[in-house]
């Protein structure tokens, strides 16, 4: 298999070697440029590093230091993205993220897990399961979403949250494991109280 | 209004506009001096880092890397402030911190959200709320706090625990979201058992 | 007391004092080799530094950066082991890991606590209790381990948790705080739903 293909098998969800000499080669890659990018402090700079590092990004992303990832090549971002301090993405699987998407610091998308079994664990084996986020969808900070995870569109998921299944449109979720706790409603328009995103 | 009428305002937790000109200058300074301070591997030079880039400073602060922050300026720590690997402070509205407060690694203090509105987030729109620490308060690793939330003097907060309310003096707290398990008592001033900082 | 007089003292739990000057100037050195670890792009120079960090490294550890430690002379590490973005480990007591043991990213082990009288916490008063880890332990993104707790073997910690209690060998366990959610059965070999790791 040629790095396309072996990425086209990985988003199946079987599993796949982890240690194989090109995989490692492609996180080489993009922990180079990661450097490079967490290095630079001119935003329009910094910015068209992730754009190089990236599968595909939309207009106007905008990424602060320290962004990491493992491949870069499946993560997708729609216009405007926006991620603040210290955001992981592990993108074994494809990450897909829609327009107007907002994150806090500290937040961490993990498409890829070690087996189960640890005789295959120790040798490599591993699977990812893709994570995909809606539109106008704000992760708060230190959010973590854990692989296989759908978030919907217009979600706002509370900080220090573990999103572990899928969340709906619509909706504020919050907590470890997230859960939701209300639709957003028109009185969201108005209502500018900052405090209740908690799983209170 | 000029920065400092700008920050006067956003201090009332009103809706403000992220993406003015003069509050992304203000980050750029802040992304710009961290990145100085976060390189340096000389205590008392990264300290010094530490205390310009932040509102006011007391006697003796010292700040591991990565230390980062939204504008520092909006943050005051009063002496022997101490804040261990990685913490990340968004100082949209004052953050003020007693004296001999400590931090372990990878605490968090978020005052500044977006607004709850989709559309108007679209647009920058966002609110912020203070976060006050009292004196002698000890954030253990990884305590994320979220906007508009007081802690008292002499309190503990376990390693993982989201802060999303107020907690009152002379405590212990932890969890998700953190809740007050125990008083401290004249028993902790010979109890030295590190392991009771848990939500069970 | 010297150093090494100073850390068996240390590691029996009793109180000690954190701004000895000694233990500065060690903590100095673990912040000079950390830096230079985490400058490092080249896998097998970054990790070269980590075997010089740690008190013991078994065969091919693979650290990625910005690994983190308070000392590194605590750690010991068996064959094999892999952390991936952002490990943070403060060994004040012995940080004690078997082999094929695996970190995602974000994953914090501390040993460290401080007093909790506040008035010989002003001073730096502090204890530490040792961390064990068994050997085919995986511990998933951003998983928290307090002072005191022993992991087993062959063990799986959900992304997100906070680890305050001993884990025995053979489970799933996640949360905040960590629970044990279930024995690792043969069903596991061919089990690849990466998803049920949460504490649901």
């Amino acid at each position: 298999m040629n790095l396309d293909e072996k990425f086209a098998y990985m988003a199946t969800g079987q599993p796949y070697d982890d240690v194989d000499p090109k995989l490692m080669k492609a996180r080489e890659r993009a922990t180079a440029i990661t450097q490079k990018l967490n290095n630079t402090m001119d935003p329009t700079k910094r910015n068209a590093q992730f754009t190089k590092l990236v599968g595909q990004a939309g207009k106007d992303p905008f990424v602060e230091p320290n962004f990491r990832c493992e491949f870069g090549r499946n993560i997708t971002v729609g216009d405007h993205f926006y991620a603040n301090y210290d955001c992981v993405m592990l993108d074994g699987a494809p990450i897909t993220i829609g327009t107007h998407v907002l994150f806090g610091p500290k937040v961490g998308l993990y498409t890829s897990n070690h087996l189960f079994d640890p005789v295959e664990r120790r040798t490599g084996g591993c699977t990812a399961h893709p994570i995909t986020i809606g539109n106008d969808t704000w992760l708060a900070a230190n959010v973590t979403v854990l692989p296989g995870v759908t978030i919907g569109s217009n979600v706002i998921v509370g900080g220090g949250s573990v999103v572990t299944k899928d969340i709906p449109d619509n909706v504020i979720a919050a907590g470890n494991p997230c859960r939701v706790l209300r639709p957003i409603t028109a009185a969201d328009k108005t209502g500018f109280n900052g405090q209740d995103l908690s799983a209170n």
